[in-house]
């Protein structure tokens, strides 16, 4: 089995925390000292080995990928020259694996996400690798414990069950509050985590079927991966592949033609989506549920009166609130972040207004 | 002329902005890139020339305050060892006044309040000055704008009228909301700036009457003031005089004989008693009604969605705030605090906490 796990994305919603330079994979977000890439590699590392851990990133945090993770070989970190959305990231590490080692079962795994069950989590994933054995593009499903809209769902066949392999109806985009909560009474909805296995040579014959127009390139460059032609043709050819994202462009239709099928699973998952988030899983209680989440750059807090609030210093300060509840206060070496909880979502958008007015070394 | 500048307290509501080693008073707390000592010394020099101009200050802003003021000569910074309260200190300048200068008149004015209307200050003290060549001890009052229950009052024999001489029956505490409700209704009260104005061989006379426990070691001080023995004496004797104000020890017991008298003052005259008011007096928009003030250190704000925030950027950092609204945001170099509004008094209790906590470095 080979192990792919895409390390992109800049979470803007843990903005000043993770920055683009510094995204949030690379962040001790965990509870360890181990950033979320390593805790994602110390995890996949027992199910694959580190010979075939592949991890795609872009060019800005290869050095960092290649530091957390020492044991990584250096073929395994496939550097795209700039992010062409996640299809382009997967196609890439589908047709190296399959160039690599034909017909091999891969599966793909976030980098920046949490998982307590570790045991449950292997369990899982074996259920769905017999799934990938019999051909299905599979994926797991995260059985959904409140009504989230920030993320999308897989309409099941059937009420879901932790670990039975079932078929995947259709995709759900994010809905909306009431949706959510009506998916969640249904009781046939999963939270799609993006998490997929299956043969390799399986999903690139969709891939090839439903969108010729990435899976031309993809099939080029990895023919040249591994030999001296490999960076000229990723530069002549990178800029060509679409951007979509896997769900859009090979998901969804496959799940029309009853070719997904699905292991719900139930680990103790988290994407660590917000501070809200990192308080709560992360954080020590500092009294009167407030919590504090204190990195290794030695900032300490002091929260006086205040309920529900969540402060992250991270930048070798004091941080103290007074008379305050339900805010999120986060501390970094040249950015404050004060934010009301029930916004914790939005601060993207903030990080939106920090670029329409040029503070572009903040972000 | 001769005017006396205590340079003392912490402005702890002001933290973590002023601290024990960098007080209010040497920041530029005024709207300009003068500091509020600077702009106190500007405002005064006018009217007494810097020959005639003392600053009693403690030892560990001995320093500052000869860097700050220049112009200031070095004989004319009084450095007590430690502080002993506002008796010890202005009495200390009395007596070295009236040792180089016999009977003449004295002014003393805090060196942390902010004042927009300089000639009709020069014009109130003037009328002060007409009171104390008649024998009274006078104090500058604040006609009140508002009920406030930070400061005390002065109770003033007939309704206040601007720049007339009347007598103060006496000095009232800090009351609450509803006495100070009253007494801004009854037009009778003013605000005790601890602005005085007297002449020293006066003073003296009623402090020796009063308080013989100050007035002995003071003036042997004063004695061995400007000689060999100055420092010998100095150390041998500050610490055996009393803690006390000065209103307390001299002003209250005179009023109540008749001797003070007062000029109500109204020349734009505030304190920067908390941040709430440094937002409003010196902060400049940023939307909504909501306030920053950038010193010179290089720091930036971007408030979003919020209302009545004001935000103190002291630290080189972007200070961001989303969706909280009448909240106070302070970054400093070492300490960041979030307050809410209605709390801004209370920020002394927060220092005291951290005093508790052992975070010493800090405050």
């Amino acid at each position: 089995m080979h192990v792919v796990v895409p390390a992109g994305g800049s979470g803007t919603r843990l903005w000043p925390l993770s920055r683009a330079a510094n995204p949030k994979f690379l962040h001790p977000l965990t509870g360890t000292d181990r950033s979320l890439l390593q805790a994602t590699f110390d995890r996949l590392v027992p199910l694959c080995s580190a010979r075939n851990l592949l991890v795609v990133t872009g060019s800005a945090h290869a050095a960092g990928v290649a530091r957390q993770l020492p044991a990584l070989p250096e073929r395994n970190i496939l550097v795209e020259p700039f992010a062409r959305d996640s299809c382009a990231a997967i196609a890439l590490a589908a047709a190296v694996v399959q160039r690599r080692s034909p017909g091999a079962v891969m599966a793909s795994f976030a980098a920046d996400h949490l998982i307590t069950d570790t045991a449950e989590f292997a369990h899982t994933v074996r259920r769905a690798v017999d799934g990938a054995r019999d051909g299905y593009l599979m994926t797991i499903g995260i059985t959904p414990t409140r009504p989230e809209t920030g993320y999308g769902y897989l309409q099941c066949s059937e009420p879901a069950t932790r670990s039975v392999i079932q078929r995947v109806l259709e995709f759900k985009e994010k809905p909306s509050l009431e949706v959510a909560t009506r998916y969640l009474a249904a009781g046939k909805y999963l939270w799609n985590a993006s998490m997929f296995v299956w043969r390799t040579d399986v999903f690139l014959a969709e891939l090839a079927a439903r969108r010729p127009d990435v899976a031309a390139p993809i099939a080029e460059i990895a023919e040249a991966w591994d030999t001296e032609l490999q960076e000229e043709t990723l530069a002549r050819l990178w800029p060509q592949v679409p951007k979509v994202a896997v769900e859009y462009a090979v998901m969804e239709p496959a799940a029309e033609d009853g070719r997904v099928g699905t292991v719900p699973g139930d680990f103790g998952w988290s994407d660590i989506g917000d501070f809200s988030t990192v308080g709560d899983l992360l954080g020590v209680d500092v009294g009167e549920g407030s919590r504090a989440f204190t990195t290794g750059a030695g900032g300490s807090a002091v929260v006086v009166d205040g309920k529900g609030v969540v402060v992250v210093p991270a930048g070798n300060r004091l941080v103290s609130t007074l008379g305050v509840n339900d805010v999120i206060v986060v501390d970094t070496e040249d950015a404050v972040l004060v934010c009301d909880r029930s916004r914790a979502q939005d601060i993207k958008r903030l990080t939106e207004i920090l670029r329409e007015r040029g503070e572009l070394d903040r972000l």
